[in-house]
């Protein structure tokens, strides 16, 4: 059984239940998609509940055992636009507009008619498995002055099993949303409604595994021969008149006037990293040429597609640009390709990888997209790489390979991404002296190894549900006092761990042991050491470890050599 | 003799001078300051060069020698205006119509007259050393929509040893101006006319440099249990007016739209810093509370006013705020005091410390004003620390301690303040639960112990004329090949080197031994190392110090010692 099928037609089925309950409900759209389907309806005097959930889906069930037929009804659009005036459905009468076909199909099953291209199930029997899972808010055709519609989402699924293994998927993953735990486990916030949405406040914990991971990065671009580079946050626009940004990339713009000039917040960190390639002369001897940045860029969103630090406002990339010759290309992709995959394995995600060519709007001529193309495809092939192809996808000024990142869950995330461009090498009139003398242009890698600290944080949360492996762990020892006089002893230790370079925190206050370990569980703290009289008499610590409990006592000693073994 | 008198006649003369070959400059103003004294012109026919700086010099020379005595002559206002339109000083009689008195002075020296207050020397003989320095623009009475006019720069003493210390010390400064000094090292530039002004680019090696600074910093903070927090650019306009910078310093503020909302580029970090401080209740237990961001800020700076890294359009502040109780207030003021000067210690910093008192425009009662001032009096009292007072020169929420560096010349920088600030914290109602379980409110201390990364930048390179300390050099070792064939043995070494965390470059190309050591002296590289044949051999390295000379050849092994022993 085809599965779009099958939940498309489970929309109508809600649609049928929704309009029987709620029978000035207006419909919208009702589609399925990629793991499951929803509908949108505009019910003025009705704003739906998760108890109405429950009532709709007895109401399908109905619908369901009664078995009714889908009829396919094909008119003349005439006919369908009295049909739908009767029936008040002016949102469908919008639809009905933008079709060119001069007849069109309804969908009838009982007494619930539907404008719909089909196809659907024979009869509404053949649903035999399905969930409604939510209800969100959903601007008439995403567009926000439009008016917003209640959209309920379902699943729907062959056999009750596949329904069950999914339906347990969504609530691992609910558990492990970094928009819930983000905020559970104090490391970051958005302030809606005091800053903005789309702009994300690192609190101590998060600031704290961010360094860890830029600091980290930092070596590993060190090693690979990368240099620092920083530029400001702001510049002319006509900076970004000269990259082609203002032309292609203005919507997501942020401006603003300095001394009756139009300057730009940017979006992107790659005209200021040419800018310092441009202030002296090169020679073929210093290239490639690599600059890295860990530089934050502010995009507009609009505020309906924000999703916690997934979609955002601003964002900071692990971001580098290099410059080569073309003979230099094929082993740069390859070398940045290598990179990339190593850093996602070090985080513990699977991949898979995608390259985005053309899109409509781009710079430059259709030779150097061709070029551009051919050098990530011979690169992913002498990798032996396999990869889909996401037509249209790629940036205005170069094609690019997106890898994505897979969780725990097996679920896709945007990961890194390589470009290649021949565009603003030649807009920004850059090159280098070749061995033979002559002036060349060089070419243009733009590449992120990890992606966006927003995204790759969120990514990383829900890949490991907030139980960071001991390297990343913010705080990775919580010392846990029994009593008030242990707390010198704690001071104590908590040195003896600080000065190997671990993070700890104690938990002093005057709560019960046991209430001191729930807390230290629920914030997933890798290693909890309880200590008492015992303990500090013989200079030992109890260990409590968050996944295995209690491991026994150790010496101060023994448990700063175990925990270094833990992080080879 | 009072230097201000000799100074004041010497501009006189030098203005005399200036009408003697330009009869038809119009005279600004001609005051001494600080160091010497400068008058203002208009000529509107003429340009002024070094080379008449020369002709003028030799023109005051003649009227010192004829010792023409200086006259004062008190002459009604109505007088005045009609001397100084007969003479076309449109300018004079501006500042003519400026003075309130019914009777003014002028003051005469041979053919020279001009309004002015006095006091001068008897005669034009009395002055025995003096030069002329530069030539610069100025706008007259330096708002930018008036007319640029021609300032003269001089300087005068008492006797010929005197100005020859203070000439030789104006170009030991010039030599160690950072905005040469900068981009010769390569270590930033501004891109006025690409970026704009005020807006720093690092390049490597300065991005190398800020990052050793911020490692240290971060290190050193964490050390005194700060931690890190990062917050973004840009936020709502109100979360601005609720801190009251939208009405104390909207001059100084970037705004952006953004769904139609204003939005500021901040402007200070403070703010950001709360909001994460209200995202939840505080105990009296967490007090103090220190969260630490190197900041990243952005402030309108007219242009006339920018000046290399000293006074920028952005710039990243290491900026920390303490919240904490009254009764932690004065122990918390003494750790940051103590923190600060220690801090400038390690670089290379003498100071002194002026106490910032309540400005004109202030937010907050009188009370709380005093309140603060008393508790940053208190803390440098404890510290028997001298002071002087900078009246009305606080922030518009609070006094400050300013602690001025004092570099290997003597000349004060800007560095760390201190502020205490009751306003904020009633502002923004935060609130802590204190010991008998009531709400209080905390007190807030804002500090940079630095101040911002690119003054303390520009301070540095000026203090170490950019040789900078082995451990601050972004490369600290430049290793020089013979020939072609040593490059292998070049790639062991610096490995070896980076093995041990050192920051080591290779100088490749075919240039003789002799221009690769100019060029690494030339960029102030602390230590050579010369690779031929012998060396390679002999698995050591010949070394060369920046300021020694060659101080002979050494094993790998003794090198490294070597360098760990400077750096200790």
């Amino acid at each position: 059984m085809d599965l779009e099928i099958l939940r498309h037609s489970a929309s109508h089925i809600m649609a049928a239940a929704v309009k029987r309950l709620f029978p000035s409900a207006k419909l919208g759209i009702g589609p399925s998609i990629s793991d499951g389907f929803y509908y949108d309806f505009d019910i003025a005097d009705k704003t739906l509940t998760p108890q109405d959930l429950l009532k709709i889906e007895k109401q399908m069930k109905k619908i369901i055992s009664a078995n009714l037929p889908f009829e396919r009804i094909e008119m003349k659009k005439a006919e369908a636009k009295k049909l739908l005036k009767k029936d008040k459905e002016t949102y469908k009468l919008e639809l009905l507009e933008g079709i060119p076909d001069e007849t069109v199909s309804f969908y009838k099953c009982g007494d619930f008619i539907d404008l719909c291209r089909g196809p659907h199930l024979k009869s509404t029997g053949e649903l035999k498995a399905f969930k409604l899972l939510s209800i969100a808010g959903a601007y008439w055709r995403g567009i926000e002055k439009n008016p917003m519609l209640q959209r309920i989402y379902g699943t729907a699924f062959e056999t009750d099993t596949e329904l069950k293994t999914h339906t347990t998927r969504l609530e691992e993953a609910l558990k492990r949303d970094h928009r819930k735990l983000g905020p559970e486990l104090d490391l970051f916030r958005i302030y809606h409604e005091e800053a903005g949405p789309g702009l994300v406040f690192y609190h101590p914990k998060g600031a704290e595994l961010r360094f860890i991971i830029e600091d980290f990065l930092r070596r590993e671009h060190k090693r690979r021969g990368y240099q620092n580079v920083i530029i400001p946050h702001i510049a002319k626009m006509k900076l970004w008149d000269t990259s082609g940004h203002t032309n292609y990339y203005k919507e997501n713009m942020y401006f603003l006037d300095i001394d009756k000039q139009k300057y730009v917040l940017k979006p992107m960190n790659c005209p200021g990293h040419i800018l310092i390639y441009k202030s002296k002369l090169h020679s073929y001897r210093e290239l490639p040429i690599r600059y890295f940045e860990l530089g934050t860029v502010y995009r507009y969103e609009r505020s309906g597609v924000l999703h916690g630090l997934l979609r955002v406002r601003g964002f900071t990339q692990d971001d580098a640009h290099i410059f080569c010759t073309e003979e230099q290309l094929q082993d740069e992709l390859l070398k940045v390709i290598d990179f990339a995959f190593e850093m996602l394995k070090t985080f513990g995600f699977e991949y898979e990888v995608d390259l985005s060519t053309r899109p409509d709007k781009y710079a430059g001529t259709e030779e150097n997209w061709k070029h551009a193309t051919n050098a990530l495809i011979a690169a992913l092939e002498a990798k032996k790489q396999s990869y889909n192809i996401d037509e249209g996808a790629g940036v205005f000024y170069g094609p690019k390979i997106d890898i994505k990142m897979k969780d725990a869950l097996g679920r896709p995330w945007q990961g890194p991404t390589i470009q290649v461009d021949f565009n603003l090498p030649e807009r920004f009139d850059m090159t280098y002296a070749a061995s033979d003398g002559k002036k060349k242009r060089p070419v243009m890698i733009h590449r992120v190894v990890l992606g966006s600290m927003e995204r790759f944080l969120g990514a990383l949360i829900e890949n490991y549900a907030g139980a960071f492996p001991l390297w990343l762990a913010p705080v990775q020892v919580e010392l846990l006092t029994i009593a008030d006089r242990h707390l010198k002893y704690a001071n104590i230790v908590k040195e003896a761990l600080e000065k190997e370079d671990l993070r700890v925190e104690i938990s002093a206050g005057s709560e019960k042991i046991g209430a001191k370990i729930r807390s230290a569980q629920k914030m997933k703290i890798p290693y909890m050491l309880i200590l008492g009289d015992k303990e500090e008499s013989s200079n030992s610590v109890a260990v409590r470890s968050r996944s295995k409990g209690d491991i026994g006592v150790q010496s101060l000693e023994e448990f700063i050599g175990f925990l270094k073994k833990e992080m080879i």
